[in-house]
Order: structure tokens, then sequence, then C-alpha cells
């Protein structure tokens, strides 16, 4: 199978670094093929913009959608923008690596997400009609591909336990697991979170690529997080609202798990 | 009063631009000193690295709080750390307006966050005890002074209702409402959100302009959202979780709310 890490850490020697060389081995030894896009050193453009297209923009002022779409369909994206994409279609499960900032992913990362996220590609995709609105969330170019993120924290998990202070660990990522991968069609696997990185020795380190290994070595049948696929019934359309019978009374991200 | 606007869109010309320009002119009109922080602009570097001090790491890797908290402390900050610093601290009320791209603020938005926000300056500030877990949500170093978020999203009202498909817009803006704002101290005020950006028209904007309006008019007046203050005998300390007695039986982001 053919793996795609994409890695946001500026330092190589550090907790994350070692995450990534660990996974890289464990999946090559296991048959896969691995690319890494380590976006720190492929000094990655963060700031989606302009400059993203190498055609001027189609109307007088830049308008992010719009300019990404021409791009996207004629063949006028930046080149790194495209690269990206190309190894997104070769790969067969997608993994995100970072540590948690301020309760998401590094802003190198997250420009990752916008530039190659292009209109056409991972949004604007398919029809929209009474009975679907567009091929997203469950849906779409990357259908059939499942991705995971592994993320480390210094916090406790304490911290990010159903009533801790930083929110539900699930709650953080949903934005990310249902928003970013989900949406382009991605099956989720559940995260692999590391907490309390401050507090790291050689036996937890040991702890945690053992149990990093497991999950690496089931990355093919670990059932995915049980999303609800906008366009099979769940959803009224085109408010996109849950059907009163599909998770009766509650609200808030848990109510789109099957 | 002192209000520091940090305002991310690539286009001047665009729905952002415009209720920037407003913003700007309408807490002009009623006195009050404005500061924009227009970081396409500036050419905002995005990335977190080893450069944002202009000395060498401490010690011999990059660590990314050890060497913030070192270049904070002895004036070694990249000077465009510090000048946003001096300007947080200068501002009454600070309020971030951007689109929501993935479901988060645009990446160059995210970087101001993650080199502004310095170990010393936005977190590791106060000491732990068994009382205390460092002044953090809801004390630090911007407490007293009030925040708010002005959105644009292409999505509809309803997608981001209780039961949206996109989740809860509360819920989607408390990694920032709670997770980057209330943390240093700040009071956040409920966010000003425009839905279905592609649909605006004269008799729409100029609604959305008299709403946004008056919520300026309000900015000093306004109750924030009641989060919880860490240190007052809501939280467990250590582990941080929410005591009994406090939403007995709730669990996710709204629990925090008092």
């Amino acid at each position: 199978m053919n793996v795609l890490l994409v890695y946001a850490h500026p330092e190589p020697r550090s907790l994350n670094g070692a995450l990534k060389d660990f996974s890289v081995a464990r999946l090559e030894e296991s048959g896969h093929t691995v690319q890494v896009s380590d976006l720190y050193a492929m000094n990655w453009k963060a700031p989606l913009d302009a400059s993203d297209s190498v055609s001027p923009t189609i109307g007088e002022r830049f308008d992010p959608s719009l300019d990404s779409k021409h791009a996207f369909e004629n063949g006028l994206q930046s080149e790194d923008i495209a690269l990206e994409q190309q190894k997104l279609l070769w790969a067969d499960t997608v993994i995100l690596q970072f540590p948690l900032w301020w309760f998401s992913m590094p802003a190198i990362l997250k420009g990752w997400v916008e530039r190659v996220y292009a209109y056409g590609f991972a949004y604007g995709v398919g029809e929209h009609s009474d009975a679907r609105w567009g091929d997203r969330y469950g849906e779409g170019t990357l259908a059939g591909k499942r991705a995971m993120l592994i993320v480390t924290t210094g916090g406790w998990e304490s911290h990010y336990g159903p009533r801790g202070i930083n929110g539900p660990i699930d709650d953080i990522l949903f934005p990310i697991h249902h928003g970013i991968l989900y949406y382009p069609g991605f099956d989720v696997l559940p995260p692999f979170v590391t907490y309390q990185t401050g507090k790291m020795d050689e036996a937890r380190y040991k702890t945690t690529c053992d149990t990093l290994g497991q999950r690496l070595d089931n990355l093919w049948t670990e059932p995915p997080i049980p999303f609800h696929p906008q366009n099979a019934g769940a959803y009224e359309i085109p408010a996109l609202t849950l059907r009163d019978d599909i998770a009766p009374g509650k609200a808030g991200f848990a109510a789109h798990l099957g």
C-alpha cells in the first residue's frame, strides 16, 4: 500500500521527528511504500494567495475560491500544490502528524490544507440537487482512502477528557477529522495522541512506539470513525441538518457519529 | 479606548476587506483609536521556527517552548513578534477578523497566534501549586482586555446550527474563543458571524453593516461568554476536570460555560 505522511515540526531531533522516523521505518518494514511531505524541510509556503496560480487573477480582484477553481481546471496551479495533490491521489492512506499548537494544527500544515485543497479537487466537487449537496462528507475525490492523525501535546490526558478544561480531544480534533479529512472523502481512523510530552523518558517512549506500531500495523483493518455520509439520508437537504430520527435530541459534534 | 484589529484576508477588495474598513471607520467615529495588523499586507511570516529568536537556539536542538521563553525573557525575539506583543498590551479590545477556511482561521493568522503568543507572554505565566495551575483561562497577561471574532463563511447558518452538518458554530469557534483568547486572559464576546457570503447583495451588506456597527458600539458593555475561570474553584487541580457539582452530568465544550 502507499502511505503519504504529511509532517509538521520544525526540529528533526524532536519527539515528533523520532515518531515520524519510527512510523516510516515500521511501514516500510511491513512492505508499504511511504512518501513524506516534511513541510518545514520543504519550506512550504503557508499563506494562500494569488500567487498560488501561475496565471493572473481571472477577475479584477483575487477570489480564493474562483481563482483556485480556474487554476485547478486549467493546469495553472503553482507546482508545489500540484505535486501534493498527486501524492494524495497516489496514497492509499494519508497520515497527518503534528504537535497540537493552540488546540489545532500548526500554521504551516493549515496552509498545506488551504492551498492543496483546491476548488474542484477537495471541494466544489459533484452536483447539487434536491437529493445531493455535492460530493462531500464521505464522498469526493479522496473517497476510498484512509486517513489518521498522529498528534502530540504537552497537556495531560485528563485536561482533554470529557470534562477536562481544554475540551475533549475528540471535539478539538473534530474540525480536522470531519471538516478536513471526511469532507473530501477519507475514511478517518481514530487519532493516535501522545500526552504530556514534557514527561517523556525512554520507557514511555518505548511504550508509545509499541502502541503506535500496532496502530500502523492495523491501518487497513481498523474501523473508521462512523460519521454519517451527507447524501445517504441522515441529513435534510438543503438545510443539511440531521433528520429528526438520527441521534434524536442530540446536538453538537458527537451527534454526527453513527 | 484602543482597539487592535488583526485581519487576515488576501484581497482588500473583498467582503472581508469592506467589513474591515467599515469597522475601522465606525470605531474611529466613536472616538476610539484603532490599529490594524493586516497580516497579508504585512507579509506576516506564518511558520514558527528557530529564526523567531535573533540568538542561536539555547540547546543543541530547537525547542519551540524553551527557545520562545528564552527569547521573550531576554529581549531576543524577532522584531515582528515583539511589535505585535506591544500592540496587544496597548489594546483594550482585540478583534480577530477572518474568513472561516476549513473550519478554522487562515494559516497566516494561526501563525500570528503561534509566534506572538510567546512562552512567558501568553502561556507559562504564573505559579503552579495545589490551588493554581498557572495564570491562564481567565487570568494572564491579557486579563482585563476584551476580544471578539468577526468571521465570514460561505455555508448556510443551518449548516452551522445545533444539528447542522458542519457542527455548531459555537463549538467550531470554541478552540479559538476558549483556547486562544480566554487562555491568556481575554474576556471573550460572542462572535459576529456572516453566513452565505456568496449571496451578498447591497441590501444584505447594509443589514450586515448595521448589525456589526451595533456590536462595535457595544464592545465595552456587552456581557462576555461566561467561561469558568480555571483557578476559582470550578476545576479540580491538577486534573483540571470540572468539579462534579459544576454542570453535573454534562461533557463537551458547552460544559465550560457558566
